[in-house]
């Protein structure tokens, strides 16, 4: 395709992408969007804690995460996947690592991304992600930077759900009907198995998702049938031709 | 029309339909549209202060800002304008008021909705309509109000921009190209005589709200020329099947 | 007991008691509390769709509710379960309601009392409920108000989880375990035949506020085994004498 | 004078005004001021449970509160001090209160208002009163409120400080040196002879706002010497003419 | 003077101190302030479309833009303009640049200093150099660095208007009227060649906070009539002798 | 003991421990919990005025500074304190100090921890150390940091009291009784002999945050005798078996 619809998912450690918007992947790539999935890390020091227990060493975590990973992208259609290795516990998120990602975000030309929760007490992993896309995506905008590149558009940022919502200021004002790709999704999260005590939670989440989607899309006066669906907020505004 | 699309403004005061969403008024009605305004009072106490300086009496004041609004609504090409006359500076938004403004929205049963900001210490009018527009929204969602009546679904209710939008506590998520109907705005401003101080104000807000949409529609990589623009906050999260 | 523990619950329509807080009641009876619940109304005209379309009138629909609340306060060991049936949407939370709530909480003279968040654009009757309840516990520490009776100390106000939490602000800072009075909250609920759409959004709410407690207490090194939760935000500072 | 320079209190119960900003008061008299004080109420049902536990009558207690206020306004150099009478948990806010209080606004004319917080969920006759004031002040500016009156300018509300400043969400961006008044304010401090709990804690907080001016005029590197002072937060934004 | 009065601006591009704060800079200098502006940057790839377009150099870019500010400076009547020349898009916030920008402080000793918002998804050069010059102050306050220089007292931090105002959470708590030099900042404005489409969008934002400077010094009872107006949140409370 | 009871207190510079949370120290140690304060710096450079002012160098201003600090801990019954020497004004948190600040988490393995406010512009040490200490929390957790050490719980972070609370956005939610121990905590006041006008202002904190730990546990209606308390904020939600 000369211009084809693309999307990029910014995902702090491997797992994220699948738990918090793997319908919009897997949705969006149903639609003809090619998505791309750039992980900063595989999350091995600190959200492996399974393999750590059974005494593996930090390359078999770093294979056994990326293999998981891998398997999940496949499951949910994935344009394309990046492992950028960056350590976590935490990120180096240093000039070497804003290069790269400038350079992902200007190769990809997203018509959206998508990363993580603006606050994070738990992570600040996760946070500190944000405000690196942040300025990535400012940096990838600029005509100055690496001259006779395609610059940036505006691609809204939306973030992804993290887990204790209410504890990160996360607030979602767009759900997502991924009721059709949902065998999808679930497939991808049974990909991670050293996580199995999210596999029910995140299904639930979505369960629950599903049920907001129908409050905000009509109610008991007919709100659509959505079974599961995705929450996201946004960081910018949006420009539109009709409310 | 069997269904039509259709929208409805609450606008507390009577010339607060045109300086904070006449565009989106007069664009909505060229998309198909039928635009209800229903107007709360004239504004005559509090905002007519040149007329009273010219000696009116209230009943002449009410027939003038009436006079004003319904020419600014032609020139907006509203469906239907209804008044209200609840009295201002305060509303009277009693039970009554209450009453009759859930029955218009049950008459109009709006794709979306559109009032003022939820903070105003300028106003307390605006601010009041606000929380007393989500009870009616309420009210008119439920199926024991007046059983057999068509009950509401879920509009969507935006909050159009009030006067000075930093002190309101107002944050705009959506921007809405308004230029093919420009001229209908400008007319429709130009309608409310007692308040030139204000004409050029809202034009420069609609020209720099333009630029906000040019900025976040694609910026120096090609944002839309949009020259005019009107921006909203949304109360509600959107539904969507495509982010 | 001349002295025996007490807490309230003020509930603004007859269902909410046992969706936000039931696993509250039943852990609080079984430690030898007294928990009172007073429903402000039957939720009768907003929250019986159910009923509306199958043609009940609204007396039918009040006693229904009635039944059901009643038979979910048996599921929950309730003390006392008090109906004020102030009518709903809106709720009239007059002079008269006011007396009423006054002295039913200095009749309970309650160790901790719980109500609604402190917003909700979707249902104004909820926050209207929690200020309401403000003012109430205000009158009842008044020692001018009905001199002699045995006034209100600084109980503290928790406030139970709302229907999209994110959308009203709420955020819980206290996650309470209610594993072993689960099978009780979920009888409770299902006495609410009219929303059987609910009964699994709030089990998953249970299980995914257990996920939440279980971080929230150790995490991966050794947090609880809660299996069910509920979360709840305090309006009021602690005192205590240990961190 | 023909034009004095004029102040307005308006507060809740009779002794809000001498502890939250006794120093404004008697600081802008020496400055040429002529202050109002409205009481709305005398505070006789919740601020004066020590002459309730000595078994006094209603009326009793309005009387005895009102000495207490008169004493500490002539402490305070007050200009004028009115009493609203309007009753006291709950302030009876209605309309004829607000024509009442509009009236007095008018009246007074004055360059600067003080109020109370906008948030107090220990006392909701607080919070209930800015709002009223708001309104007034609104109704007050309305040229159509009582036609050929003087109508109100754009006087600022400052919020004066509340019992639990964080707890109320109030943070102050003013600090005002009151050291020259202090002995007045302590004079009117000591009046509320039913609340000799507060009178040290009201000093500590002019010594601690004290420090605060000092660290804001300059810090260490010579901050004015202030040793007592009172903190302000202003509603509206000030218009100056050099920063 | 042994002692002038004197203020400080730092700017994350060159260009930023013209559209935000030219008006203060202009007043103040006419009031007898010496104003230094220290422009971190030039703006040379983030902020120069045009040129880059143009096919400049990244030299030619700097040294066009350095032009542009120094020209815009002397329209101003800047006392100082200082080039630091930290590299854009992102800023090198680093060490040095700390160590300049803290000797620049203590060389100025401004009464009061001027930045950017606290927040800015868009640029976050912007909403990093503010939380940078947070740090500076406060070093320059210490008496430990440098000992024998003479140390910062407590000078106001004013947050000068960015370009959408409410993504930004910026909220003006003061407007200056810069009537009597509009004429040199809108020269200034007319010296950034590259950025003719912000020309009339600041003019309009002059003229729209003139509108808000007469609302809040007395409105339609008599504000002053200020035809433009700069707008500005301060980060520390005022101490102050009068209301 | 095995598995005796801790805590750890992270104070950015010297002295913070002792105004902050000096009575809850003490207290804790009677609890008989072993408390390990870790001082980042000596505020050696920001918080040490008056040694400057005598002429004192670097080295003698930390070892004074030190000694006073250790003075305090005695005071204070401290079971441990260490000093990381980080420099201040600003502090040195790049990757070694982490490491070092990992290590003691770990080693301490405490059952809470004590830290600065999230929000600090008056001085950016405190608000960068608190997010800093989220980030060695985060890592102390990691199964994959240093396999093999025990891996750090869930820990609550309590933020104590910054100095001007209001200008923070610190908002307590605990208040802790330091009656028993205040006159250790004034005894370790008396031990910072470079900052006397401090002395009184944290006394009057101690008393003031009393009377609110009054109001709170009961208020007139028989709230405990407590004479001081100290404040706190915490991060994380609690889990409990009782409300």
């Amino acid at each position: 395709m000369s211009n084809p619809k693309t999307a990029l998912v910014i995902s702090a450690h491997a797992a994220d992408f699948v738990w918090r918007c793997g319908g919009a992947i897997a949705l969006h790539q149903k639609l003809g969007y090619e998505v791309t999935v750039a992980c900063l890390s595989f999350g091995e020091r600190g959200e492996s804690a399974r393999l750590w227990k059974e005494g593996k060493s930090l390359d078999e975590v770093k294979a056994i995460r990326r293999k998981e990973s891998e398997n999940a992208a496949v499951a949910l259609d994935v344009h394309d996947i990046q492992f950028l290795d960056l350590g976590d516990y935490p990120l180096d998120l240093g000039e070497e690592a804003q290069a790269r990602v400038v350079d992902i975000i200007r190769a990809v030309q997203p018509r959206f991304m998508l990363s993580h929760s603006q606050y994070d007490p738990y992570n600040t992993d996760h946070m500190r992600t944000t405000e690196f896309v942040l300025t990535c995506r400012m940096i990838a905008q600029a005509w100055g930077h690496n001259p006779g590149e395609k610059v940036l558009g505006a691609p809204q940022l939306y973030l992804f759900e993290p887990h204790q919502t209410e504890q990160m200021g996360w607030k979602p004002d767009t759900f997502l009907d991924i009721t059709e790709v949902w065998d999808k999704k679930r497939a991808a999260i049974e990909c991670m198995e050293g996580q199995h005590h999210l596999w029910d939670f995140y299904t639930n989440v979505a369960e629950n998702r599903g049920n907001h989607f129908r409050r905000n899309s009509g109610g008991q006066a007919g709100g659509r049938a959505a079974k599961y669906a995705e929450g996201f907020q946004s960081v910018f505004p949006r420009t539109v031709d009709e409310l």
